[in-house]
């Protein structure tokens, strides 16, 4: 279904626009929740009229389709608009394409054809050999933006790379004494924290782990009781995954003392340790509940490929891909994602002030590119500002 | 009139409130034109009606209360609210506590209390002795924002540095190799050249001049004539001061062949030499219309502090004391800007490009703190994006 022609500018009816966007709002509330699976909305509207709408709210529940026709008492004869092209297998749930033929709907308008190779058109396929027209492409733009994570995962079997660093006006993030406590304010500090909630899970790598010794929980001050271990937080609790706290570890294994090694019972800790790291070493991480992978490659690039291939798998120690990676840093990990062309989102925090120095550290400690056309582009997404701290998003 | 106590915050009224931030949204569209006069507002106000307003518009032209005045046949009685405290002496224009008080208005309302020390209270001393009722420090925050450069030059005899810098979302002004051409994008690159239409100098440092050899010179894109040198922009033309391009050169002057040397008959190029430079050399520069000045010092610091004595004085070639510097680059003499506490505004525009290395230089090349406590702080201000890039305005 490669060649499934997309609704052209002048085919998206300004009705079809409206209701797709609705549907693509409603998708986005499951973000969080859903993961592995793509989040999806859909709408179902006779009439002009909306009679049911419902989107995908957690992994292995129903999906969107099937909870819109729940949400109707009849959907004959109306258009469903769903974000996600719907699907033609069985999985957790049945095919929502066979729910819709059986709801006797007229027409499916579908953003995004989906990748997956038990689906790639193959519900649209299904749709209209029952004689349901079918239309794909609108509000494609935007429905693939909220798609980003899983289309990412799907195509190349990696998660999403959400790059979060907090920086000086003058693009430091410490001083050059390695002072970086705290370059932001608690309200940007409560965003990280907001955004850790979200993932899947959350690297660092080993020069943060001896800088900081950091503990890598969500603590959200609104919380009462949330404290560390991150499973007390009710947005992690509410949803099935917990979150999995990652160390870089090409040369040198976390001491068994870090805060890390020490809550490894209670949150989950994984460690990529390079090829000549010895083994008796790494089992005495696994007698403290540290879940460890040795990467095949010592090459700092090779290494990142290697490791998101295993996270993006059903082969980690959770035994389900994961759609959304947080690098917190430090600039020596965070360059080495950079250099692997695996920046997919960046959060970068800008506080109002000016730290100075030649020797002060830069977000990005890789060797970096020579001709500015080989830099990174990413587009602007979101622009926030945290009292006196600026938070800029930019994507792929 | 130190102790010239301000309206408390029960004080204020609103309608005082609302009154004042028109004046001051007045005196804002002075800016540019007036100096090295402030930006003054004044609206007069009867029965909760608006009777007459106006602002200083040029330098040596009327003073706000003066056009507010003759906005209006009769002010008998009326509340005058303006911006900056009223003039008590004789400048290019005489009193404007005069004509308030020969206009018979019953109240008038400061915002910000002139440190001038030929006013320093005295208008408002004047207007007491002539019986109106005075109230100080309405919206004095927003009063004395608008007026920061102003009230700088008077504290300190010194301009006020805006710093401009366009960097990459890591915090990079160029590539590891020095390319920087261009990091941001045209809508950003021209918001520059409007910022440079607003101020009385630029500032770039020998290593920019070898680097770039740049032109310094205003061009809009919209205005269809405009050309370097920057004289023929109306924005430069309409006002009484022509922008003056100033190089620091504290151990080797620009080349007679550099763009800045050639177009300096006929827009102003001023060289700040340091003290070891030969008398010579300045003399060949002299010969192409280059104004130099040789400094005492050849201390980054301390160049930086002399030099800004020396422009915002009335020594200066110009004969009129400076109001605003922008300071363009490179790393090295923002970094001594940033090392000698002249950092008053920052306009850091931030690309969607990730540059990365360790070795790519940031905006500021000082030593840098080692303290996080040392660091410069600015408060947020303004926060823009052009396409894909962000402005993020901060100062003082």
């Amino acid at each position: 279904m490669a060649n499934e022609p997309d609704a052209t500018a002048n085919g998206q009816s300004a009705e079809d626009l409206r209701w797709m966007t609705e549907a693509i709002d409603l998708a986005s509330l499951g973000r969080g929740q859903v993961e592995p699976n793509p989040p999806v909305g859909c709408v179902l509207v006779r009439d002009s009229v909306c009679i049911g709408k419902g989107y995908h709210q957690r992994f292995g529940g129903p999906h969107a389709e099937v909870e819109a026709l729940s949400d109707c008492a009849d959907a004959t004869g109306a258009t469903a608009y769903v974000s996600l092209e719907p699907c033609c297998h069985h999985g957790k749930t049945p095919p929502c394409a066979d729910a819709l033929i059986r709801a006797q709907v007229a027409r499916v308008v579908v953003s995004v054809v989906d990748p997956f190779d038990q689906v790639d058109g193959g519900g649209i396929e299904r749709l209209r050999s029952a004689g349901i027209e079918v239309t794909t492409g609108v509000a494609k733009e935007a429905g693939e933006d909220l798609l980003g994570a899983y289309l990412k995962r799907v195509r190349t079997g990696m998660p999403w790379v959400i790059a979060k660093w907090a920086m000086s006006l003058d693009g430091r993030i410490a001083t050059k004494t390695g002072e970086s406590k705290w370059i932001t304010g608690p309200a940007a500090r409560t965003a990280v924290h907001e955004l850790r909630a979200s993932v899947d899970a959350i690297a660092v790598g080993m020069g943060t782990v001896i800088a900081d010794n950091p503990l890598l929980t969500v603590r959200l001050p609104q919380i009462a009781d949330a404290k560390p271990p991150g499973g007390t937080n009710p947005k992690i609790a509410s949803s099935t995954r917990q979150l999995v706290r990652l160390v870089y570890a090409r040369s040198r294994l976390p001491d068994l003392q870090t805060q890390l090694v020490q809550t490894a019972s209670e949150t989950p800790t994984w460690v990529i340790a390079g090829p000549q790291i010895a083994n008796a070493d790494l089992a005495k991480l696994a007698d403290h509940d540290v879940e460890t992978w040795q990467c095949e490659s010592s090459d700092p690039i090779e290494m990142i490929r290697q490791s998101l291939l295993w996270l993006g798998s059903n082969d980690n120690p959770r035994g389900l891909a994961m759609t959304h990676l947080m690098v917190e840093g430090g600039s020596q990990l965070l360059g080495s994602f950079a250099a692997a062309r695996q920046l997919d989102e960046v959060h970068a925090f800008i506080a109002g002030k000016c730290i100075g120095g030649r020797d002060a550290p830069g977000p990005l400690g890789d060797p970096g590119v020579e001709a500015l056309t080989d830099a990174t582009s990413l587009r602007i997404s979101r622009l926030d500002s945290f009292d006196n701290d600026v938070r800029l998003i930019y994507r792929r």
